[in-house]
């Protein structure tokens, strides 16, 4: 398995990243740019053979004499000192790697570089202790480097640095408070590195040998050229271990539309006061860190399933931005590649993992929709696709995304947000413990049913329990779902079994909610729906106990996936008894089961040539994402035991992302063939965090 | 002559430019990017013979599909409507171009667009009216586009858009107050371009064509694409004027080392609050960049200078940055594409602009060196070369730029930059007419004399008024001047007598302050150093009438211009005295205008085959800023005429600018055999300025 693939070492909430592990300069410290910003990441150790010889892990590129060059123009006496130094890149097969979910370690030569990311539970910033929230949210990856110099006969010295990517500022010098507090380089003033190691200096150049060897002291506060470093040595007959903290930080308000500023800004005023936390706060991290490797590796995952999760879940925490509104927490989840803000087809997948890990985020991101994203169309009340892109938000009532007058791409998705958001709130208000917040959006909640009522028929009498209008705002279009690009077995929203499958999950929850909310009438028309929409899917499958994609096309062979994919909110809502195999729909899941043993896992519909999952018959184009949480359904809902078929998915899977090229866009979630095309960079992975709940 | 080059349109103190004139997507929006941005902007008519065609200045290219692919993948039916309408970019022959000083106009077919950028005297902030100060630095470019359509039977619609180039945040729709006050588009949150023309709209997509073209006006707020324009129309029957203002925004720390904010940040938040004040108070810009024009047009200049004088004050204008530190203004002047702050050797060439039009800008500078970037090496006083890069200051008493160690580029430049804050102190304390200022800076004054001595020689009996001295911050290597990438006949500054012209010139100076300061002793003291540097030089000149480039060569061929260029100094500081042809250096002026006439105006030495002057005989790499001193100082000062040499020089310098290609890169300052190659986008040019005070 190649192990030389980019991933996302992200601290929650920045929407930054220090990206690391593809060959070449191709990783590096990404603050928003929601794509691997092509950075060299210096990390070397001067050889114990040869001093002046600086042996590097595989993250870097030689400077560009260009940059020189522009300046010096027509004389070529200015070579700053020949430095007398070497480096030599580490050979791919000379470096070890050791990835899980919270650390990240690359081992070579007597090098040991080591990246910290916590996973875990996180605090609600309004409401936990401030220390819990800045260890939380502090914008910035640890890392160590451990030389073993106990052999040596003389000190070696440990390189640290980048080249500059700031589109507009310098590199700097850092210096923490006191230089013993730490010393470091920032790249702009939002990014940078920093370490404590007691001696270590920074330098600026042209080029880091030359940084390095340049005997004029007085040079290394220099500031022209694209390269900065720190420098620390290692005694000889000495075994230690050099913190590093690379660090974000984003001042000011940083968003259209609505005014928000990383809500980190209450704790920390600059890169370097992130660092001088992060820096004195170091072990902390180290221990959550080893505490989340420790969750996964205590699982009973395999390997192919132990690295989806580690390497999804990075994806997601880059794309969290943990905003502040009128002095109040704004939770974020931007949507990779694309970059739009809370996407609520996301949001259902996120919230898997949210409800599970810190369902306080569902809670901000469903308000949101509720105070800002929600409009009435001539059904009734839904929600917009999403809420903005790129940092601006949209106005009140309108996405970034929906069009009308459109078919396919960038048509509306009321019905498929619609149902979104109320399976999201089921989830929550089950996850959360907290009905009290489902008793202040009870009016919303009745309207949300009473609207998925419409969308199925406003004639009562015609109701099938499946939503199959589309939206006025569709002006002469069609709704399409959140699978937006594939054909219309799962791109149409209308009368589709997939969606049939998520209006069923939500009755089930409106059911259970209104119950709980003492609102006995409403509970009852909602399980009706239900029962409606299950019995409807339940006669329009086959004999041969295919489920079609489109009600209104039963000969249609489209053998689609995802209609089983909504069993999860359910299951996560605490409606467990309605998954019971043999309660009230025993029919419906029957149903489903045998659509998936008999019509979906097979070679000719939804099985590729290496195991992977197809999430329609109909194309190439695979969400996996989606797969991860129709995987848990079948094994943990439908208890079915998928045995080879599931091993073959799930390495099917892992090799899709670790591919030797693709995989320098970190986890995608648009994969053709096997080969990632689109979605790149992508949050939706996380859903595959639901696996450690199952057994 | 080509009329299609880029020049800044740039608003005074933003570091910042709606640059334009070049074909294609070459110009744009440029926030502190310091070199042409490579943004498509819309200019378009629709065309009277043929409705729905959209005729369109040359500064745009097609939309790249690939944009709306990233999202579409699969499915082909997404194409957002064919919108029915055309483009047609006018063919280059079709436009006219008016360029000069405030105003920049094309005309094509109906439509005339006009950019305004009032060039003025500029009130020091701090201690104008408010208002004054608004206009002076408001962060906006003002455009009108007028359209003739008397002869139209239908009303015409005129689109004006840009393709997005935030790297972070997208496109947003402006509405500036109340819609009838404007609207617009913003690209993120520190640019963008509003309107006030009534029932303007703004869209934003993928195609500028299929968002004019769009019949669901819904679809006006979607959000997603790279282009943003607004829509207005001119009835038929009507010639009308729309206006439009092109602003800039930056809030917040600007800058690394000293924090800094923008200054305009005191009256404005936002993108939207630059707008409207910029549309509300426009007639003010247009007569004040009329007013500009007129002053151009009513000099003696010819059309090849006044060209000059206006295309690189642009550039100039767009390197000022009106920064503001603890409540007080702090003007820097940034360096082109190289982006140091303030360079010292520079400011002595802007000085000569900034003492006739804002002296208070040359004694902020002054000040921000005497405070924060001097330093005392063996010989005692200097100035670091430049406060920075890259909007990052450097540490106090140190510059970017320099290092020790080296004799050619980066080396130190002590002696240069004690001349030019020598030479700049006493400018401003004529100019600004400000001797309280040359007092509270007596003692520094004092130290400037005595360090210049020192670097003489410590020794009194062995100096010659000319520096020889290489600064101990070499460590070895040896001094360069702001000729640091050419030979050692300009590039080496020990003993270089284009250095002491400097030092006579500074000499004269400190000799007529120290006199009006009350301290006799020490104008003596620089009043015998001014005679042994003339006496020097004279000595120094060969039987044949050459000056030979440095004292220690006197055999050496080399021709170097600048031995003349120092004179200026004097000149705009009130020595008009020392410069009497027949006063007390009648020797030295006629030694050097000697040196000018029979060994510098030569085919053979520094005149290059199109008559454009070289900076040195040993170098095929000018210096066109440095160039216009030495052509006003040969004829203003020397009075030399220069007749066709003169007029040779002027349409060959302004050819230059003008290639074809090359003139993507605006002004720019180091040309090699007519050929811009090096320091592009660069402010220097704005020397040219003192030919306006000619004759």
């Amino acid at each position: 398995m190649n192990r030389f693939f980019n991933t996302q070492h992200a601290p929650v909430g920045a929407h930054a990243s220090l990206t690391l592990g593809f060959p070449g300069a191709r990783g590096g410290m990404d603050l928003e740019l929601c794509g691997a910003p092509g950075q060299s990441v210096l990390v070397a150790l001067e050889s114990a053979q040869q001093p002046g010889v600086f042996e590097t892990l595989p993250f870097c590129e030689p400077p560009d004499d260009a940059e020189r060059q522009r300046f010096v123009s027509d004389q070529g006496d200015s070579h700053l000192g020949a430095s007398g130094l070497g480096a030599r890149l580490f050979a791919l097969d000379e470096v070890q790697r050791e990835f899980s979910l919270g650390t990240d370690r690359w081992q070579a030569g007597d090098l040991r570089f080591t990246l910290y990311t916590p996973v875990r539970d996180l605090p609600d910033p309004d409401a936990c202790a401030p220390l819990d929230a800045m260890r939380a949210f502090v914008p910035a990856v640890r890392a160590e480097i451990e030389v073993d110099n106990r052999a040596g006969t003389r000190a070696r010295r440990v390189a640290v640095g980048l080249s500059g990517i700031d589109p507009l500022r310098g590199l700097r010098h850092l210096v923490l408070g006191d230089r013993a507090d730490g010393i470091g380089i920032g790249d702009g003033l939002e990014q940078g590195f920093a370490t404590d190691a007691p001696g270590a200096w920074s330098g600026i150049g042209f080029d880091p040998l030359a940084v390095l060897g340049d005997r004029h002291q007085s040079n290394r506060g220099s500031m022209l050229g694209g390269w900065g470093l720190v420098c620390a040595e290692v005694p000889a007959g000495e075994r230690r271990t050099l913190r590093f903290a690379f660090c974000f930080h984003r001042a000011g308000v940083i968003t259209g539309g609505i005014a928000t500023r990383q809500l980190y800004n209450r704790w920390f005023d600059s890169v370097e006061s992130v660092a001088r936390f992060a820096l004195s706060d170091f072990d902390e991290a180290v221990q959550a860190s080893r505490a989340a490797d420790a969750r996964l590796a205590a699982s009973a995952l395999s390997a192919a399933q132990r690295f989806t999760v580690a390497h999804a879940t990075r994806s997601y925490l880059y794309s969290t931005q943990l905003l502040e509104r009128d002095g109040r927490a704004l939770w974020v989840v931007n949507e990779g590649e694309y970059n739009m803000l809370n996407t609520l087809d996301l949001v259902a997948d996120h919230s898997l993992y949210e409800g599970l890990h810190h369902p306080w985020t569902v809670r901000n991101v469903l308000d949101q929709y509720a105070a800002g994203y929600s409009y009435e169309d001539e059904d009734g009340v839904s929600f917009t696709h999403d809420m903005g892109v790129d940092g601006i938000f949209a106005p009140p009532g309108r996405s970034a995304y929906e069009r009308a007058g459109l078919t396919g791409c960038f048509s509306q998705m009321t019905t498929e947000e619609l149902l979104n958001w109320t399976l999201c709130a089921g989830l929550y208000a089950h996850q959360g413990r907290d009905l009290a917040w489902a008793r202040r959006h009870a009016a919303l909640l009745e309207r949300c049913l009473q609207s998925l009522e419409r969308r199925d028929n406003p004639e009562p009498a015609q109701r099938n329990g499946v939503p199959r209008a589309d939206s006025s705002r569709c002006e002469g279009g069609r709704e399409i779902t959140t699978y937006d690009c594939l054909d219309p077995s799962l791109g149409q929203a209308a009368g589709n079994t997939y969606i049939a499958g998520k209006a069923w999950a939500a009755y089930v929850i409106l059911q259970q909610l209104f119950v709980q909310l003492d609102r006995p009438a409403l509970a009852e028309r909602a399980h009706q729906q239900a029962r409606r929409a299950a019995a409807t899917v339940v006669a329009a499958t086959r004999a041969d106990g295919l489920i079609p994609a489109l009600l209104e096309a039963p000969d249609d062979d489209a053998v689609i996936l995802p209609v089983i994919e909504a069993l999860a909110y359910p299951w996560f809502a605490g409606c467990r008894d309605a998954l019971a195999p043999d309660g009230e729909y025993a029919p419906y899941l029957a149903a489903l089961k045998r659509h998936m043993s008999e019509h979906v896992l097979r070679e000719d519909t939804c099985l590729f040539a290496d195991g992977g999952w197809r999430i329609t018959s109909r194309s190439d184009n695979t969400f996996p994402a989606k797969a991860y949480v129709c995987q848990f359904v079948a094994r943990e809902i439908l208890q079915m035991p998928l045995g080879t078929v599931g091993t073959r998915a799930d390495e099917a899977h892992a090799a899709w992302q670790l591919h030797p090229d693709l995989s320098v866009h970190c986890w995608s979630e648009q994969v053709k063939n096997g080969l990632v095309f689109a979605a790149k960079y992508y949050p939706r992975g996380v859903s595959s965090q639901i696996w450690l709940t199952e057994g």
